[in-house]
């Protein structure tokens, strides 16, 4: 406990530290957030009150792909050209599963190597955490810390196949799905519901012979998405192709995004949907707070596992046995 | 409460008389699960547990739409023509929008005619309820009832607006989709994401001018489909025209149906999905219980407005306003 204690800052070193943009004291701010242990919850509460007249000026950039559609390549080529232009970018990953094997922290740390090496760019690997909905709430913090700290432009990004992409599409302003060209195999792995989400395709990979299948899947997919419903705040969700190996289409994926954030500012969805998005993380804190002390609670944890068998096997109505467990939970 | 208490039956009653096919048990048996009263729910709990055994067998299909797409007429013309083959029928709705003003129970009395004057139909409006949770779980605890009177099909109708969508796709084996030919503004009602969970996709009124407009639009929509993710269980979904005035193409979605059911159950997804919306079923339940308790409580109820207002007003970090409820409630 006390080595641990002697790694935190007082709030006004962190408070200080972000605002100053002192890369150091941006990270040690992080961990705090990410930090489970209960004083170090209530620091980070202190912190994010602190720093959030700071916030909020930064675009929030939801990036999504199944693995193999070339995410980090994408994502190097496209924070390439955001720094170019005198933005600084911060690149935040949820992804709870691979979390369990701590996998992903290696792999972001090797991954976008020129990228992580610019000093306008920052790179920050998934936080650990048990449930989506736990590294979601983080993410947002750090989001907020790193909006305080000065960054441009805010890169979520995450792997299209589970249930994270209706998360963050919950906490950015623009959602970019990154494609192949091609409707076959690889769209086995995407989530149903999420090219719907989508305010830019992106098809990915266009270069050498891949130059023509990519321009056919971009013109499919432009006349697909005029049948699908719109976007309630009139975007007509754009399809594209794009080199990150050639470094093409990457500066027009960068100028849709502006046009789309003068767009939806202009017609105040902008402002809109962050009010929302506010009030949704507030309801979703209070659900995933009450459900996982629910589900830590040791007779839970005992009694639960039976419980999903019997359900499974058919020898339990699914709300008997939900109401053994909150009757157990109650007493 | 003696009055309340006069119309309820003793277990055995309600048991027996739902096995029997007693229509008026059956609805009183549902009348029992649609009570918020402690003591109706625990004696509620007991029938379905006794039930259990009863049910399963029937085919449970989904079906939406926005207003205007001919919802009931189509459900009248497929609901007479699963009729004619001695199949009984019964119509659940969730919508628990409608619900506030109570319109749609009268509504569904004149929907619906010749249907609702079948013996082999069974008609019940959505349930009231506060909260969407509530409200589909109830028509779930419905579904099992009909299961146990011997009803071979089972439509849980949604207007396709809302939340209860994705709702209603966790409780059924199927999933039909009302469209109108033309994409153009009656694609403005439809949420974003509904699309891609349908399995049948039937283009309505496809009768006298709008016959081509129908067909051009089942085109469009089968050749994008085909460029969204598959589902898992192997299942391409269909584009179809019908007409429920002229009686057109309604065999032919029957048909669609059948094959449908015929393939995952060969391939076991049938048995598989019915397991997982089992399960959950059960930690859905657990999760609105814990939040409908929370918000029902006085002092959360006091004090949520001017929270929300906080946070809207940019004045509350949303986790801190999550904080503070879920301190008042702990206390």
């Amino acid at each position: 406990m006390a080595v641990r204690r002697k790694r935190r800052l007082e709030i006004a070193q962190y408070v200080e530290g972000v605002l100053q943009q002192d890369r150091v004291v941006v990270s040690q701010a992080i961990t705090l957030i990410e930090s489970t242990l209960e004083e170090d919850r209530t620091l980070a509460l202190q912190l994010i009150d602190q720093l959030l007249p700071y916030t909020g000026k930064a675009i929030r950039i939801g990036i999504t792909g199944v693995p193999g559609v070339g995410k980090s390549t994408f994502i190097e080529a496209l924070g390439q050209h955001i720094i170019g232009q005198n933005q600084k970018l911060a690149v935040l990953a949820v992804d709870p599963s691979s979390q369990r094997s701590r996998g992903s922290i290696m792999g972001d740390k090797t991954r976008m190597e020129q990228l992580a090496m610019q000093p306008s760019a920052y790179i920050r690997p998934s936080p650990a955490g048990t449930s989506l909905g736990g590294v979601a709430s983080r993410t947002r913090e750090t989001m907020l810390i790193c909006e305080a700290a000065g960054f441009d432009v805010i890169f979520v990004e995450t792997v299209g196949v589970g249930q994270s992409e209706t998360v963050v599409h919950g906490m950015v302003d623009f959602f970019l799905l990154l494609m192949l060209a091609g409707a076959g195999d690889e769209l086995q792995g995407i989530k149903k519901g999420i090219m719907e989400m989508a305010d830019v395709i992106a098809i990915t990979k266009a270069d050498g012979e891949n130059v023509h299948p990519a321009k056919m899947a971009q013109n499919e997919y432009q006349s697909a998405l005029h049948l699908f419903p719109p976007a309630a705040n009139g975007w007509l969700p754009k399809v594209v192709t794009c080199s990150s190996m050639m470094n093409q289409g990457i500066d027009n994926i960068w100028e849709l995004v502006q046009n789309y954030i003068t767009h939806v500012k202009k017609n105040a969805f902008f402002e809109k949907r962050r009010q929302e998005q506010n009030l949704q993380w507030m309801f979703e804190t209070i659900r995933s707070t009450l459900e996982e002390q629910f589900f830590r609670h040791q007779d839970i944890k005992k009694e639960l596992p039976q419980i999903v068998q019997q359900i499974t096997e058919g020898n339990l109505p699914p709300l008997t046995g939900a109401q053994k467990l909150l009757d157990i939970y109650k007493n």
